[in-house]
C-alpha cells in the first residue's frame, strides 16, 4: 500500500493534535514539518521526523508532498493555501481562511482552478453528538426544523493581545457555532441580529470586543436558530446543541469528565463538562482528518469545503456589522466593505 | 379562627382549578361564586356552593365578601377588576388585565387609590422549578447573571377563533415568559427583538399571528435573555429555564410523566414531559392561591403584582412592534399608540 | 348517584392519609370514623364527619356502613378484619394484617366464606413508576426476565419501641419489597437467602433486628430478584427498581424534589429524593384507594389481596429464618412454627 | 532518558491492545514479541518490530528486556510468569494466573523469592468511572461504607468452547467483579452466597456452567456486596458499581455512544452503553499499563497484585462451591481440594 505523504506547518497545539493523529495512521506518512520555534522542531524530531524545516517555503521544496496540513497562525493560511494549491497539493487548512472577505473570495479563486481537494478544519462536524444530531435530523425524525439552539460557552477568555489579532468574537469562537447552524440542518442563513456585551472582562471591551454574546439567525425558509457565547463559563466548555421540528426535538448533552452522582444529606453532587476543547474533541479532531483522508482516497465529497468556511465568516462579518448598529443584517448585504480589521 | 371568604367569578377550567382548590384550604370559605353557563353552575352546586349568581353584579352584592377571584373571560377582566376594587376587595385577577396599555393603566389607577390587594395569576412563579431557579440566583449560586434562557412550548395550537381574540403569541402565550425574564433575575427588560414564523398551521398566519418565535430581550444593565416559542411540540409542554452566570449556570428540566427508561438492542427509551399546563402546574396553583391568601393574612407582599402585569404586557407590545418592523424596539417607545386590537 | 358508605378505623398518620383521600371523593362519603385520641377524634370533626366513636365495635354499630378502613395498630388488625367480614363489610386493611401466619391463614379463612373484597394496603403498586415498569414488563418489553432489583431505604429509622412491636425489619419494611418483587413479573417465591447486619445503630441491634440487610429471592422458574435495605439513607427515601431480561432492562428513579442541576467550578449539585413515603407516594395513596372502589363498583380484580398479605409475610418468615440459620430457606418449609413474636 | 524494554507474549485481541498502547508511551520500547499465529506476527512487523518469535523461551533469549507482558492463553500464564520471575523480568500478567489455586501459590511463591514486580491485569481498577467512586469512598463521601453493589453483564455470551476452558462463569468474568468489590472498599471477603441458573442459553447448561447469576459477598466487617451478572444483556456491556454508606451513596452509569435524547409523541429515545470491554475500557488499558510503568520507574506500589489475583481467584472458587451447596460458603473454608477443572 503507498501511504500519503503528509507535510505540517506549524505546530503549535493543533498543529501537534493532528501531527500525533496523523502518525497513528497506517496509511499516511509524514514526510516533512515547518515551524519557527525550536521547541516545536525539536518535538517534531522526537516523533522520529527528519524532515524539519524553518520557512513554508522550504518545507514544501524539501520533498515529495501529497497533502499540507496547514496549521500556522491564521495571517498566513491564504497565503500558505495559496502557495499549497498552486503546487498541486492536497489542503487541510484550519478555519480561518482569512478574516478579510475579499482575500477568502481570491484564495478560493485559485483554489477553484486546480484540482486539489481542500478541507477546513471545522472539528465539531466530526464529534460523535453533533453527527448524531445531524443524522437523526437528516433521516426525518424531527420532522420539518423549526428552530435551531446552540450554547457555545469557553471555560476561559484567551489573551487580549490574541483577541485583537482573532477578528473577535464572532469570527474567532462563534464561526464555529455559525457553521454548526448551516451543518446541522443544511441550510443556508439570510439574516443575522447579534446582540453583545462586555460581561467578563472589561479588557475585552477595551479592545473592542464583546464577550457575551446572543445571536438569531435566519434561514432561507424562514425558520430560525439562536446561538449563545460566552468567553467564560465556570463550569467548563459548555457545546450543546438542541433542533426542535414538527414531529419532535432532539438535544445532547456536555460531555461530563464522569457519570458519578454522589449523594448525601447535602444534596447530589456530579462530574463538570471535558474542561476544553482539547478534551472534548479529542475523537473528533482523529475523525476529522480520517474523514478527510478518506474523500481523498476514494474522491468523495469533502467533508467542510472552502465555501463552508466562505459563508461562516460571511455570517460572522454580518454579526459584527449587526452587533455595531443593533439591527438585523441580511446575508446579501455583506460584502468586501464590510470587512474587519477589528471590531471598534 | 374566621375564615376568609371568597367569591370565584368564572368557571371554565382554569376558574374550576381555583375553585377546587380553595375548597381544600381550611381558612377559606367559598361564598359566592358566578357564571353564565349552567354546567358551571352544576359543578358549583355539587362542590355544596349554594350562592350561585349568572352575573358579576349580582355576585358582589349577594354577601359579605373578602376576596374576588376573577376567571372570567379576558375581555371583562379590566371591568370586573375595577368594580371589586372599588367595593374594596381584594382581587386575584388571572393575567392579563386586558390588551389595551391605556386601559391596564387606568385600572392600575383605580386600584392605587385603595387599599386592596390586587394579584395576577402569573402561575408559573410558583412552579417548584422555578422557584429553586429563583432561589439559587438570588442567593448567589451564578454569581453576576449573564444569560437567561426560556424554552416555552405548547402541546398543540388552541383554536384559531381563540388565537384572534387572544392577542396573539406574544400576548396570550409568551407573556408568561416574559414574565418569568423579569422573574428570575429581578430585572427590568429594556429592549425587545422578536423573530417569528407559521410553521405550524398556516391558518395561525391567516389570522394574522404567528406560531413560531425567538425573542431577544436586553436588560437594563445590560444582559440579556433569549426566550423561544412553539405552539406545538409534538413531545408535549416544554418549560425549561437556564440562567448564565459568572460562577456557574442552573438549569431545569421538563417534568416527566415517569423516570422509567427501557433499555433494548434498538436504545433507551423514557417518558415524555407532563402534557400541558394543567399537570405541569397543578401544584403550582396551589402554591399560589395559598402564597396569596399569607400575603392577605400577613401584611406581606403580593407574590405578582399589577404592574407585574404592566411590564408584561410592555415587553408583549414591543415583540409584537419588533415583529411587523423587524428591528429592535426599546421599551421606552411602547405607548398607548402600540394597543394591539390584530396582529395584522 | 348512590354515594359508598366508608367508615375509617385508627386515623393516625396512614388513616389521615386515607380520610383526607376519600373525603376528595364524590362517590364516596364518610359515615363514621373511630380512634381513641381525643386528639385525632378532633381532627376528623374538624373535617365535618360527626359520626366519631372511640371503639371499633361501636363504629361497626353506628350506622350503615359499605367498607371499613382499618388503619389501627397491627395487632388489632386481624380482629378488625374478621368482625367486619363477619358483618359483611368489604374492608380495605393495612398491610400487615398479622405477623402470625396461623392468624393469617385463620382470617382469611373468615372472609373466604363471605362476598365481601378484602384489599391489603400495598401502596407501592400504585405507584406510577413502580405501574410503569410492570406494564412494560407485562408486554414483553424486555422479554423473559431474569433478574429483579429492588433498592428499598428509608431515611431514618423508626424509634427501638415501635422496631420492636413490628416484627423486624423483615416483616415491617421488606415486606413491601417482598411484594413488589411478585407484583412487578407476576411469579411466586420459592426460596429465599438473607443476609443482614446492624450498621446504622446499636440499639436495633440490642432489640434483636437488623438495620441492613440483602435478600436474594428464588422464583418458581428459576430467576432470581435481589433486595437491599437500608434503615437510614442520608439522602432521602431511596426506592428504585430494576428488571432484566432477554430481550432488554428497564429500571426507574428515585423522585426528585425537583429537576434543577447547578454547574459551577465545583461539580455539579443537583435536588434529593423526596424524603420518606408520604411525600413519594402520595399520588400513590390516592390511586390506591380509588383503583379499590373501582374494582368494587365495577366487580373487578381485587389490586391486592389477602394472598398477597399471606404471600409477603410467608417470604419474611423465610427470611427470617434464613438471617437465624444462615442458609437458604424454600417457603415450603414456612409455616406456623417460624411465627415470630420477636426477631431475637 | 534510557527506555524501559519490553516484551509481548500473545498478540490476540488483548495483546495487540496492549502493544499499541505500549507503542505510543515514550519511555517505552518493544524489543520483542511472541505469537504463534503468523498473521499476529505479520501484524507485529507492520507495526515496525523486527524481533517477533514463535516461542516465549526463544523470545526471553533473544534479547535484553526489562518487562515481560503476558496476553497468551490462561493455561500458559502460570509457566510463562514463573519462567519470567526465574529471568529477573519484572512482568505484567493477564488475569487469571491460573485456575488452580496450588498453582497460583506456588507462582507467587517463585515470584516472591524474587526482587521482580508481577502485576495482575485487572483493567477496570483503571476506569475513569471507578476510581472516581474509589476516590469518593476513600476519601469519607458516603462515610462507613455497608453495601457495595456491582452490575456486570456481558452483550453476548463467548462460544461454548471458550467457556469451558474459561473456568466458568465465575472464574472468567465474574473474577472482575470479586476484585471490584475487594478494590473499591478496600475490605477482604470471607463469605460468599451464589446463586445461578441458565437462562440465556440452554448449551452453557450442558457445558456445565450457569450464565445468570447473583452473588452476596459479606466482608470481614459484616457490611455486604451484591453482584449481578449475565453473559448477554441485549442493550449492550452493563458495568455499574453503586456504594452506600452512613452518609450516602455513589453510583456510576454505563457510559453512553453519546447523550443524544431524541422526544417525539412517542416518547424519549437515547443512545445504548458503549457495546464491549474493547469500547468501555480503552482509557483504562492505556491507564493500567501507563500506571503499571510509573509504579516500576518510582518504585511505588504495585495497582494489582498478585496477592490480588489470589484473592479473586478464592471468591470465585468459594462461589463455585456456593452454587453447587447451595449454601453460603466462608473463604477460610476454601483450599486446594476445591479447585475446579469443570463446574460439572
Amino acid at each position: 500500500m503507498t501511504k500519503i505523504k503528509f507535510a505540517v506547518a506549524g505546530l503549535g497545539r493543533i498543529g501537534k493534535i493532528h501531527l500525533e493523529n496523523l502518525l497513528q495512521m497506517s496509511r499516511v506518512k509524514i514526510v516533512a514539518v515547518m515551524d519557527t520555534m525550536e521547541e516545536s522542531k525539536q518535538y517534531a524530531r522526537d516523533k522520529g521526523i527528519s524532515n524539519v524545516t524553518s520557512t513554508y517555503e522550504a518545507m514544501l521544496a524539501s520533498t515529495d508532498i501529497d497533502v499540507v496540513v496547514i496549521c500556522s497562525p491564521t495571517d498566513t493560511h491564504a497565503d500558505y493555501v495559496e502557495m499549497a494549491a498552486k503546487a498541486g497539493k492536497h489542503i487541510f487548512c484550519e478555519k480561518p481562511l482569512d478574516l478579510s472577505l475579499d482575500r477568502v473570495v481570491e484564495v478560493l479563486d485559485v483554489v477553484k482552478d486546480t484540482n486539489i481537494k481542500l478541507m477546513i478544519g471545522f472539528n465539531r462536524r466530526f464529534d460523535k453528538e453533533f453527527k448524531k444530531i445531524k443524522a437523526l435530523v437528516s433521516e426525518g425524525a424531527i420532522g420539518e426544523h423549526h428552530l435551531v439552539k446552540i450554547t457555545s460557552r469557553d471555560p476561559g477568555a484567551p489573551p487580549v493581545s490574541y483577541i485583537e489579532k482573532s477578528g473577535g468574537l464572532f469570527l474567532d469562537m462563534t464561526i464555529h457555532d455559525f457553521d454548526m447552524a448551516r451543518f446541522i440542518v443544511g441550510k443556508e442563513v439570510v439574516e443575522v441580529y447579534a446582540k453583545g456585551a462586555v460581561l467578563v472582562d472589561p479588557a475585552i471591551g477595551e479592545a473592542g470586543d464583546i464577550d457575551t454574546a446572543v445571536i438569531t439567525l435566519t434561514y432561507a425558509d424562514g425558520t430560525m436558530a439562536i446561538i449563545d457565547n460566552s468567553r467564560e463559563a465556570a463550569y467548563g466548555y459548555d457545546q450543546r446543541v438542541e433542533v426542535f421540528g414538527s414531529k419532535g426535538m432532539v438535544k445532547t448533552e456536555n460531555n461530563l469528565h464522569d457519570s458519578h452522582q454522589l449523594f448525601t444529606s447535602q444534596g447530589s453532587q456530579g462530574s463538570l463538562p471535558l474542561h476544553f476543547f482539547l478534551e472534548r474533541y479529542a475523537e473528533a479532531y482523529k475523525n476529522e482528518m480520517s474523514d478527510y483522508i478518506k474523500s481523498l482516497e476514494n474522491g468523495g465529497e469533502i467533508p467542510a469545503t472552502g465555501n463552508d468556511g466562505l459563508q461562516s465568516l460571511k455570517i460572522g462579518l454580518a454579526a459584527i456589522k449587526s452587533l455595531k448598529e443593533n439591527r438585523p443584517i441580511k446575508l446579501s448585504d455583506i460584502d468586501q466593505s464590510h470587512d474587519v480589521k477589528m471590531l471598534k
